[in-house]
């Protein structure tokens, strides 16, 4: 089928994009490149050297996938050219992961709070638009993420996929039960941007009947899928930074050039992950199993296993010898939480996870230390802090 | 105390403006004067004959009042600008009705959806980021909807303020009581943006300590309060044409130039009203009391009764003597409802409402009978349709 990848350049979207042209799918990568330009503005590197886009492509078909085409676009600002875009290819998907994905980016200044939001929001709302002006029944896959939950509640109890169901006390001593979207708490003003997806998707799918399924993705490891692996142009990015790196990616790196683990806080922060591989796995069969026609938003659980963060260190030190460093929390979290989640949905359509067990040395081996010597180490401190306060706190003491 | 009002040139905003003005509060009116230029794309004017903001403050000046400073700017664009003025005039309030306010303008076409969106989020998102930055403690008022709450549902329950307490079943067959933010259901493009705002107030309180009362209002009717009744100058808008025009102000200018009643879909769709005299009281009670240091969102239904839309229409017949004509409804929504709304917290901090019955004539001699030769009747029809086949339906046969 015809599918169109939005953010189809990025971490995820450029290893989801190849999956998808190699399981038959007719791709078209829509990206306005900005994961590359905010590299440039932070002034840091993917720790892996990637090609350009048009580089990725070209090597993707000498290597024998199927042609993907790629258009420049900007989802958030280009709304004619988005709906011009759809009914010129009519696609029967849309993969979105056309959004500021950096909760620490988000949280660095104004400026990056309120791009993010006004990214996000308008690139999500421009997409939904589009759609209902085009007519055309196309399935939206999003990523979403677990982080729409929050983490700081020790409820004990497992969270569902998306949807609550709660009773309301009546004033007879009866109660009224229903299924409520969950309850959200971000952790950040990204994570908020996500929260504010859901209602764009919960409002146009009851007014339109868009179909949507959104995938709340856990916290990505891991780099390379086996058709990244395929040519070196086709290698997909790596972010080490205190801003774009996620923490296991960071562990990894940190333990391949002998740099201390930066654990934050307690590190009694418990997160939901998923490898890379399984990640694009899950958007496949998302894509291969649509909702029906008139069906609520669909929502997945899109992780594998969770862990506490320093328990992830321990993990980690242990394979490489790496040593811990405890650092205060650059973020406004709880200290320690618990988090059972429920993610059957995308088990039952066929996931096989990668665990973290099997994976781990593999990705310290062969991507980490590869690439050790292209580390900028003054870029590893995590120094978007979530309030004024905290902000001060890690200003060196003079 | 030093106030600013965003928006204070609308319909609620500007007899909120001369109400805090006379109650002793040092006003500054921020717009960027969008509902004027609004009307100018749209063809109509209002009812009344409003003045320019301009003579408006000069007459509110010579009339007694207070001198009120206007500064023209566009919170959702102007971030900078608006930083600087939280900087210069350190407010201790700022009362947020910056927002595009109409459901059916909403809906009329993608560039309106848009519009609505990318104006109402970034506006609401600039006010809370340069807050942040300025880092004074401004309490936020926020002019919120009843229409968060959804209408589709029979519950039969009493809508609280903001927050329901529900039960969540355990594994172990045990309850976790939570008290959450009230479930949205919006019916608008509109409506739904001020649940996105809702959840930018949850996150900033919760991360920056912003102080917030978001007040939920109901439909608003009448025109004038005593101090826009000053001065012909100082009179404010009325809007009766399909997409600005509020249902109540629409019949009652109906009657008054002997145009059937329009009453869309069966009638039966129950809302919450509120006299515009009581909408400009509660902001200044919401003013006047603001929450303390650290605490939640406060969260306020601004409404005094409840109706089904045809009991208003016969109530209006019944005193004037007008038909009732029923047409399709443009709207996708429940075709019956029952409300029944908790409004303690503004009654208890002092509100004595107007009633419908005791108001209602003199707002249809007074105001509609007045100015009934400025009316364009080829504007009263609402065109905007919720939904494409909705607007096949309404298009005449040929």
């Amino acid at each position: 089928m015809k599918v169109l990848v939005l953010g189809g350049d990025g971490f995820c979207g450029w290893p989801c994009a190849v999956n998808l042209s190699d399981a038959g799918h007719d791709v078209v990568i829509v990206d306005n490149l900005s994961r590359r330009k905010i590299d440039i503005d932070l002034g840091v590197e993917s720790l892996t050297p990637i090609a350009t886009i048009h580089d990725r492509l070209r090597a993707w078909e000498e290597t024998g996938g199927r042609p993907i085409h790629f258009v420049a676009l900007d989802i958030a600002q280009d709304y004619d050219l988005l709906l011009g875009l759809l009914r010129s290819e009519r696609p029967s998907a849309v993969v979105h992961f056309a959004e500021q994905r950096a909760a620490p980016y988000s949280m660095k200044s104004s400026a990056t709070k309120r791009y993010t939001v006004d990214n996000n929001v308008n690139g999500t709302h421009n997409l939904l638009c589009a759609i209902v002006e085009s007519g055309l029944d196309i399935h939206i896959v999003h990523l979403g993420t677990m982080g729409v939950y929050g983490y700081g509640s020790h409820r004990g109890a497992t969270i569902p996929e998306g949807y609550l169901t709660v009773e309301v006390p009546q004033p007879d001593g009866s109660r009224f039960q229903e299924k409520i979207l969950h309850p959200t708490d971000p952790g950040s003003v990204y994570h908020m941007t996500k929260t504010l997806d859901q209602l764009l998707f919960f409002y146009y799918n009851k007014n339109d009947s868009i179909r949507v399924t959104d995938l709340h993705q856990g916290i990505v490891w891991g780099t390379n899928t086996d058709l990244t692996d395929r040519d070196p142009r086709l290698v997909n990015r790596f972010d080490y930074d205190g801003d774009y790196g996620t923490v296991l990616n960071r562990f990894l790196m940190q333990a391949a050039i002998g740099y201390p683990l930066t654990v934050h806080g307690t590190g009694g922060q418990t997160r939901a992950f998923i490898h890379i591989r399984d990640s694009v796995k899950c958007v496949e069969l998302a894509i291969n199993n649509p909702p029906a026609a008139g069906e609520k938003v669909r929502i997945y659980n899109q992780m594998t296993e969770s862990h506490k963060v320093k328990d992830l260190a321990e993990k980690v030190a242990a394979v490489t010898g790496a040593k811990l460093n405890h650092l205060p929390n650059p973020r406004k979290e709880a200290i320690e939480n618990d988090l059972i989640v429920d993610n059957r949905c995308l088990i039952e359509l066929g996931l096989k996870p990668t665990t973290l067990d099997e994976g781990l040395l593999g990705e310290v081996v062969d991507v980490a230390r590869r690439w050790a010597d292209r580390c900028d180490r003054s870029r590893i401190p995590c120094v978007s802090t979530w309030t004024h306060s905290q902000a001060a706190a890690l200003q060196p003491v003079i």
